[in-house]
């Protein structure tokens, strides 16, 4: 299993008249964490769509737990527990200031070719990426 | 069961670098449809705040089918098969211009107080608005 | 000069904890006005990007009188008042359902080489479409 | 004059389809930029709000010079060039990884009474923060 921690501050802009962070922008908080995990593994996510291969998402589910605030800064965790095959599945918790768990969520790519949006078998950047990482 | 039609056509700041509509904001979508839902049934979410309710995301899952692209209208068809009890359960389905089905998702909701943000049940007036509607 | 109406409901998501429209989502409205306005000329967006086009923002400007509320159907007036040049300028009026102004403001395009992204004169379709419009 | 530094890198989803930073989106970069300035300097804008102060937005401009891309870390430069009186403006210079100027833009606050909404002067939170700032 791999694990990544990233930081991010909720923007107001992020939050809605409830006052908590939109359940919407969830989405791009998990984005960018796996953005960041892929880096720190050694592939940037713009390197990979150079290559001609783009990566939808398949999948995203989200559980909410404690709202979060403006201006409260998150804790987002996220594992990868298997390499990706046919899909690549992203798992993560979401942590306030205080350590409580604000949400937890899943998101399930997989991968194309960006000319004809066509689904592909995994990269061979991606099996080298995961060859021993899993073992 | 209770169904419900909105028609949205998809922003161009809404698209991302793939050229699709990006997979955060299709919860902005389910968010106008089941507003214009609850409008068309007769109350409308608005007033609910009003009278110190709010109606927080418990969970939320979405699956995409096909990508939807800038400039398509879509046809997202809502459904309530259940009366809220402690949780209130959105189902959607989005269509294409073509017909062809471009995501399903679910949003299931809960009711807190606005003050205090702790759960409450159902409101009299969700009772009253589906009671005849389910037997 | 040239003047559209487009009609848009404030999204949920789009407040912020001011329970306000959030001030950076008033670029998606001129920009959906703005879609809108082109397409009822006879030109969709999407066409004009399928001729290897893209349409970059130049300039923006803004000006807030009253704050747009959640759930309010807006009316999004929008003035072309010269013909596209080098730039091509859209100016905005936002009203609310009381009539009230609530937002002016403007964009400015460029017309760029969708591969190169290097500026590009006034494409031909511009120039017939508005040939005969501010005579 | 006081100035401030922000890195901000550019999520996937606030790109769009022409692969570029979406436009509508330098304003919560904007945001970020003065909310973090305003932490550095002492008041928290989270604690304004606590106070009863809302800071609503009365005008924003924006120029864009070269698009600004996914991953991209940008340098975010705010500048507070006067002390707040009636409005409180900030300006803002954006600078991509190979110090190309990107953007610069300004946004003009107001402050008003967080429950009626209507205008009120600076408060003294800000005169005490600012009063030996610009001797």
């Amino acid at each position: 299993m791999l694990k990544s921690y990233t930081k991010i501050r909720v923007r107001y802009g992020e939050t809605d008249r409830m006052k908590y962070l939109h359940h919407g922008n969830y989405a791009l908080y998990y984005e960018e964490a796996r953005s960041k995990m892929l880096r720190e593994l050694g592939v940037s996510y713009r390197d990979i769509e150079d290559f001609g291969v783009i990566m939808p998402v398949l999948e995203m589910t989200s559980r909410f737990y404690i709202p979060a605030k403006f201006d409260e800064l998150l804790t987002i965790i996220t594992y990868i527990k298997e390499p990706p095959k046919v899909r690549f599945k992203f798992e993560y918790e979401i942590l306030n200031e205080n350590n409580e768990l604000v949400n937890t969520g899943t998101t399930t790519l997989v991968f194309a070719d960006s000319k004809t949006g066509k689904p592909i078998r995994t990269p061979q950047i991606f099996k080298d990426l995961f060859f021993d990482k899993f073992s």
